[in-house]
């Protein structure tokens, strides 16, 4: 009789999935997102790999369901790049604005980005939200070069949910939704699409 | 006897401008910088409060020697306004880039972005960081509404610090500064002087 069996589950039950998930996380954390396979969060949880695929689907989307927040950037962002370049600042502000300023949402996002920002999370940002969560659907609408315009566009954006949600400047996070769309809109249509140097 | 001097300090003693600096990072990190005085942090490190003025000058003085960074940000910025509006974004970003990516200078800049951004430091940030050390040079070049500008030019060099030294996303951190500053200048002139909504 094995550890598992002694404890009286079953594959599918409503905990294994949230057994797989915190083998996830742990793996993501500790290993970061290329040093995780669908295989070894499996093995890590006691269940088989095609589970695994069929509670969560891809690794892709196994990190993003780890991150453990109520939205999936992949949807939230769809809607900006289907319209194509024109536009996509102001659109990719409101999309962000939309789901941040809603009270439901936000303090989901603004505990996984005070994670982000912690002192040994930084990999997690740089090898797998980026380029996994942000920066493929994003590479869909930028001029040229994603290399230099996608972590310019982050570090506006960044900046952005630093100081109005997670520091919180008081005319930062006062100040209304459709001012900072005209104001910010530019600068990220500015790395999206403009005239770099 | 008192405890002092039964641990043989004298005024003026070198230990006592650490123990003076030890009160006032304390004071800020858990009363603000509203709640801090000259005479409260005297008080607490048993000194007169002329000796704090004496040591470290006004209240803003002593907040920034509390920061402990190797750099006066005040000092750095002032030749980026002494020269007026024109091209006050792109100085900015190279006086910025010049102490950042200074090896010396770095790793004192790092721990105190890092404690900047930690949970409870927020009203650091909020409360004097901005309004005290860096909102009053950049008030002298915005075009006007500082109360909107200046947050918004914070948001854009939190961005690129946490970008850039903190998470140090790849592209970020090995952008060649005069790239930066061509790209990213801009951005900042929209703020500072730009037509904004």
């Amino acid at each position: 009789m094995t550890a598992r069996a002694s404890r009286g589950r079953r594959p599918g039950a409503p905990d294994t999935r949230a057994e797989v998930l915190a083998a996830a996380r742990a793996s993501f954390g500790e290993l970061g997102f290329r040093g995780t396979t669908i295989r070894s969060v499996a093995a890590a949880a006691g269940v088989d790999p095609a589970l695994v695929h069929h509670y969560f689907g891809t690794k892709d989307d196994l990190f993003v369901a780890a991150l453990e927040i109520p939205v999936d950037p992949r949807e939230v962002m769809a809607p900006v790049v289907a319209d194509g370049p024109d536009g996509a600042g102001e659109r990719l502000l409101r999309a962000l604005l939309g789901v941040w300023d809603d009270p439901a949402i936000q303090p989901g996002l603004l505990a996984l980005a005070r994670s982000l920002l912690g002192d040994d999370s930084g990999p997690m940002v740089r090898d797998a939200f980026i380029p996994v969560v942000v920066g493929p659907v994003l590479a869909q609408i930028v001029a040229d070069r994603p290399e230099d315009r996608i972590p310019l566009v982050a570090s506006q954006i960044i900046g952005l949910v630093v100081a109005r949600y997670v520091v919180a400047l008081p005319a930062m996070a006062q100040m209304p939704a459709e001012d900072l769309v005209a104001r910010m809109g530019p600068v990220l249509q500015h790395y999206l699409t403009g005239d770099l140097a």
